[in-house]
């Protein structure tokens, strides 16, 4: 029995906030349960000096989560001078993974940074920033093609992001906060619509794991991007 | 005529949501305009090291701005590994003055721990920051004395802070972005309630001011903290 | 009674030395009573990124204090590889507030940068500090013109700076250590000769204070700003 | 064809020189082809504050590459003062994977620090990383058995690490720079011998990868793995 | 000839003040022709961690240049958050010499502290440093004496340093700025008075130099040491 | 008697193995005796900024130690954030020493970055350092001249160095690290091969030193340098 009574293979609660704040070009507050991440996208007309000249574009993300996001206070990166090692293995997966959604060439030389800001944290923190940093991009190049100053549309397929792992013995999608601390496996599964996979990272914090448990993992986790796919979809629909 | 058509002692719209995150003791999102800052009160039950066994509280204070919370995009500090001086100095600010509508005595050896992190910038967030913090730091001290952990209650006086400043010749009541980058005064006030004030901070960006002016904006500046009052008090009433 | 022995409205001794080193192209070695700052003023014929092309020149302010200019050896800010709160608040207080002493647009794109040393604390460094660095920039400027190469005067007007304070209950002029560490309210006032104000920071460290104590402090530091006046253009009449 | 000319489930050859160096309780050299990482193991009779009275060891891992391991010279992170993303990313790795091998209550209450130090880079660093160190762990603690300072052998497997991925359409095992520059998708796995797999880390760098492609990128690194066990076992036979 | 018209064996002249500054155990100004150095000497009762128990003293010795004690404006390192090897290279230089001037047991278990400040450069600061500094640390530890918290007198003797080069393929005494900058080789010299050297650093900047040369430079520090020894031992008299 | 049963003029074993590494222009590992340092020579076709446009060459260095190449774990620069102070003062001394064996105008525009990492630390290891950079930059100057890049050879002699020391009263050549962690007097000597002396650094640890020590200390030194001049020679003849 999972300790918030979900289904193996249910999801918790999802809601999309879309604009939530006014100055960025796509402004997305996602909720998954109690895990709220407000996902902006910056596009900037200038790319990163390694691409200058080269005729494409660049996806990048930076991550982080407000002190009191979490069961009791973490010190403030600005304030220590330094972003933690989880930090900056989040937000190199969240760039990476978006990168994998666009087609760089059509995006043109131009950069969209996504920044992923966890207002509360109840695990699966970096799967609901992909999740919604990438209605946040999908909202920023929609306005770049209203104003004219995209040609073509550079977005491959939706993308979503999901944590499945081995609580108790069982295989299950979504882990929060309390599952998460004691599993024996934690998989993140990020996937593309209608085209497979981009990223999986899978971890054994308890007991290994062999192929047939994964095999398992991996079929909860497309249940679970599925259901985010819709949700994604449902929430662009939207106004 | 202001930008916003506002009369030059009218206050932007209010809103406060407290209990806006879960886990921090006092979590209050203050809306003044479209400025918004998430302001969080952390009870720790330790005193930083020069005030051991002194038999006092301390109140200190963090302020950040989301990188988009801005019409363009600030580098995120975090990543930077360096607070701006801007920050620095508005974080200092917010922890004085909160600490003078506490008596740190009836505190007892804990620290409060405030955040303030801007979500939506547009003038006037260093006041919406004190504004929201001072009723995180009442619902922080009010649990305290529901858990029966404080024996008596230590706050002073409610705070509220506000701009005033001179835009285009007329001393007018806070300031929103527009007004704010082309002020030729812009000062900062900030009340405790039923005593005086506590702070005020007065800089001419362009004219220097004269002492009728400078009465002229504390009148302005007292009708604007006196209407934060209220909207405190009303908040306050809520659940 | 005040620990020094001075009447209310009584400053400290002033002692201002021009040309204190030989490298700046503006050097004032400011003492008021033990309180002594080292100011240069350094022209350089560039500005920064932000300014190019304006029109108009710049100037910004760094501070110090020596390790062991206060009582108990402080921690050199360059060996713990950071400058403190307090320091980033003075030095952006005394560049925003030379800034306007002079007209930006005469001066050409030019930056003058001001480094405010303390060599001995004791109390109203940074008061000092920008007395003195006026007297510098001027000195700076004089160079400029004997060497042709400014046509105009760009000094708008003198600076000078001064701390007043409630101490014990009365307000007093120029407050000491002895007297700012026990002081209930703390203001620095920044004037401009014939002018006016351009800027008032006023801080309750114990007391709140109400608005007729807030005009008998500006009262004194009226008398203290002209005093320094008066002993500024004294030591610009010398050689 | 690959550009080594090897066949799909061909490793590179691979080398381990025991005892590099004379100061560390476990040092190793490892050659994978011309990859080369030197890898050492050091004991302290201290654990990390949150872990201190929980009776159970630690284990903790530091990365590096030589400035000139490289094609092109990298900037040398101590004097950039920062470790790059991918060198904390990567850290992260061999210290959660090598915890896997080890009972950490059988460890006591002892701190493992394993140090890997590129020499030469030619693709899988990281691997090679966690399949040398895996080697000097044991040496290490061999050495704490002989010393009397262990009773039971804490080591509940050994670890290897092998890379694979779509090269050119086709999966490869064991990519070198040349393959892994161009690489579709890019996978690390880690495997604890007879037992399971620790970790998979696999990323779409061009094309998005399936189910089946997975199972076969899986199927040779179980291959790799176990080559890599028969060279762990050869060269712990020895001496 | 030299730029200076001096002798080759002359030094410049020598001013020193004595309680410079008035917070500091130990506060020295040390002019050697138009360098400028601020030397203080700061007594703590406690050792380094290194130290605890040892029943021995240690000197430690920090430097800095004010931003424009030179030519043209340096950048202040506090801003920029880290100190130049120069610098690093300096502080251990003076801290290490004045160590020897000390019986580090007879000082007990304190920590003396100096910090050089230069205020104006024109050549051998480093060397300036350390005759001031060895001023100051006799001063802080005359007053331990008179307070009869130190029982014995733990100077083994006096310490001077002078530079020596060099130029235009004539040894010179005491190198200023102009000839420092372009001479062949520069050499430090510091000496315990009666005792012998302490250390000497010698580099090529422009030509080898030889065994030979390498006498006659030391001769001529010998000279310059003696009448260094001299001015301290007069300035220790006064007062 | 020495530890190591040295005569006093007795060098350690010297080993030199060129093209240790694959991807350096130059790649050396040095051992004399337990110590080993890999030294690596980059080619760069620029300059520092300071020296564009000026027709000369440039050489830095960089120099660290593998955080266990000592007998206890030192800690990671890069993962402190800073470089000690022992660190830059010797990568200072390495770069200032190299730049005297090449003629930089020969040089032309380029520069020349050397990389000194110590695999295994037993004392000495700057000189080490020094003497194997210096066959990786006559390695890395030899393929410039091969590849047609270098009209004329820049070099202007080798340059070898060594440490010599006053070991329980008795000068001796070449300290390892039980003799340089007792020594009085410890001196590194860095020679040009055919020319002279381009740097002596000698420092009373224990008791001072007087110029008859010090000319036995330069006697040992050239003993030891010759030696190192035929072992480098010895080297390069080889393929």
């Amino acid at each position: 029995m999972r300790p918030s009574q979900r289904a193996v293979d249910q999801l918790r609660d999802i809601q999309i906030e879309r604009n939530f704040t006014c100055h960025a070009e796509g402004s997305v507050l996602i909720s998954i349960g109690r895990t709220r991440v407000l996902c902006t996208a910056t596009i900037e007309e200038s790319v990163p000096r390694f691409l200058r000249g080269k005729g494409q574009g660049w996806i990048t993300a930076e991550y982080g989560m407000l002190p009191r996001s979490t069961h009791t206070r973490m010190g403030r990166e600005a304030a220590r001078g330094k972003q933690q090692g989880r930090t900056v293995e989040i937000q190199r997966l969240i760039g990476r993974s978006l990168r994998a959604m666009i087609d760089l060439k059509k995006l043109g030389e131009r950069q969209i940074t996504i920044d992923c800001d966890v207002l509360q944290a109840d695990g699966g923190t970096r799967c609901a920033a992909i999740t919604g940093a990438a209605i946040a991009v999908v909202d920023a190049l929609n306005r770049l093609q209203r104003d004219k100053r995209l040609k073509e549309d550079p977005v491959i397929g939706m993308m979503s992001a999901i944590s499945v792992g081995v609580y108790k013995g069982t295989p299950v999608l979504d882990l929060d906060y309390d599952e998460d601390s004691s599993a024996d496996t934690d998989m993140n599964v990020i996937a593309l619509e209608g085209k497979g996979l981009v990223e999986i990272q899978g971890t054994a914090e308890g007991e290994v794991f062999d192929r047939s448990q994964l095999n398992l993992l991996l079929d909860l986790a497309e249940t679970g991007t599925q259901a985010l796919f819709d949700a994604q979809r449902a929430a662009l629909a939207q106004g």
